[in-house]
């Protein structure tokens, strides 16, 4: 019950950030739906081919008319989100909250060990993402000195240490996602950051490109 | 019958696809052989494997055998090919009837939903290319503002709906590849698109590029 | 056994290369370690998905257990690793050697032809590398007018070969494994390359870019 409010959560905020995605790139209505599903079900749908499963929205096909609905809605309304300021990025950052939990959830569940229970996780709240990305030719967020693949691993080792230890999980889903969220939320205001591998001569090498560039938190055009 | 020979044919064109991208790359005959495989069995192994069937190609090595032989076929023609005009995207365009009436068939034989089906035509009909494009670094023709992905929709879902009124597998086919074929067609050579997203501050605000920038009907160069 | 002990020297090595790559980038140890965890076992989880066997990390952890330990080692001496001389391109070259031999014998292993082996030797070898160079958003060594792709078919048909006429298979891994390596290493240290498509108009029509661009063999900046 838990695991699938989660995952119809996820699969509907990161269907929206993918269809922001595609009406930023001023694509039609199919692509649009295109990008809402495919951001929507592809952390998901790898969690499940790894975990070996039968994929979720092939078994109960209403997770991919949520994504159509969006889809629809999205088309209309886009304008009006962008408004909001950020929504790509607040979308994204409530679907990684979601799928992490929901990701090490699903694995701990199949009896698997917390190591792997806890890449599930990061895996599932990053695949989407990365997926609308990379199709997107967008830079992923992954590559972008913020926390991003931190809030995941917050949202996973917490959920999967909080119920190893007994909690109830409703509650442990509840610590989790916040503090996933709250980590992700803290970059997206606030321009969190761990501290980046910072070799100089590296650094230079690296097309000369200092690791801060692309550091801005008020910067929600590209990949957001 | 009608499936095995819609997936030779789709193999086939998608595997020209791929050498024709890797020979405009000026690769060597390995990574041009490699392009054509992953190309031409691209979008039916995602399928195979969200349904949760064996590998077509692990099954039958003689999918293998034919992007084999195409990819020398196109090593020592692929000048002449591309006098033709547009081998790439006309390859990709049989490709996409092929298998957007395939992959939703496979779907509904398997018992899956309408929905269900018309999706896994989708995918396997846009997976080998997208695949192909960002394995060669190039954009995807899904985020250019032309016919493409909804080329694949109609394929898969006119062959859905044929095929749940009780039509003729046969005539279904023909006559949902023939619309997917047309629709993508009419993009190549009339430039055809549907209208694209278009809220002006969202598309200056993406990197001040205008929607149409790319739709040039008569590019065929860089993803085709 | 053979096959253990190379599927872990696969995943260690092309774990150090996804750490590399991260560090190069300058991201934090979180993104680190997922750059590692990626590129380590990506090979590895297409080849057990496109088999239908169980995923190798998830029926074992102590993998992510090693990816993590390099990860961290990595994060403390990336600086010291890279004077050693292109440490990407050397771990992706062991990674390329051991795991063209490990895809290939797990296929045999399970029955497969001889041609679906030789391909599964080949994704499971380039798919880590790929996956890290299109997450980090760099062209994929795949697209280099160098020896790559080659390197992987010589180490995986070697290895068909000789375990089809019954070489002993730690000495047919052994002999395959320094093939694929010698291959690739010379196209590190002396630029080989096998002779590329080159057909003029077409590579004019490409951007206007010339083959050889990108072909300098000094250069372990950017994908390495």
């Amino acid at each position: 019950m838990l695991m699938q409010i989660l995952d119809y959560v996820g699969v509907a905020v990161f269907a929206v950030s993918g269809c922001i995605a595609a009406s930023r790139k001023g694509l039609d209505i199919t692509a649009l739906i295109f990008f809402g599903v495919l951001t929507g079900i592809g952390g998901g749908t790898l969690r499940d081919l790894i975990l070996g499963v039968p994929v979720f929205w092939v078994v109960s096909s209403s997770y991919l008319a949520v994504c159509l609905a969006i889809s629809v809605i999205v088309w209309f309304t886009a304008d009006s989100i962008e408004k909001l300021g950020k929504p790509l990025r607040w979308a994204d950052a409530i679907g990684i909250a979601a799928y992490s939990v929901m990701g090490a959830g699903k694995a701990v569940q199949l009896g698997h060990s917390p190591l792997v229970a806890v890449l599930m996780g990061i895996s599932t709240a990053t695949f989407g993402g990365v997926l609308r990305d990379m199709v997107a030719n967008e830079p992923s967020a992954i590559i972008k000195q913020e926390i991003y693949v931190s809030a995941a691993a917050v949202g996973a080792s917490f959920y999967v240490t909080l119920y190893m230890v007994g909690v109830d999980p409703w509650f442990a889903a509840g610590i989790a996602g916040a503090f996933a969220l709250g980590a992700r939320g803290g970059a997206i205001l606030y321009g969190w950051s761990l501290p980046g591998y910072g070799a100089p001569k590296t650094i230079v090498r690296w097309h000369g490109k200092k690791p801060h560039d692309s550091d801005k938190p008020d910067d929600d055009t590209t990949r957001s």
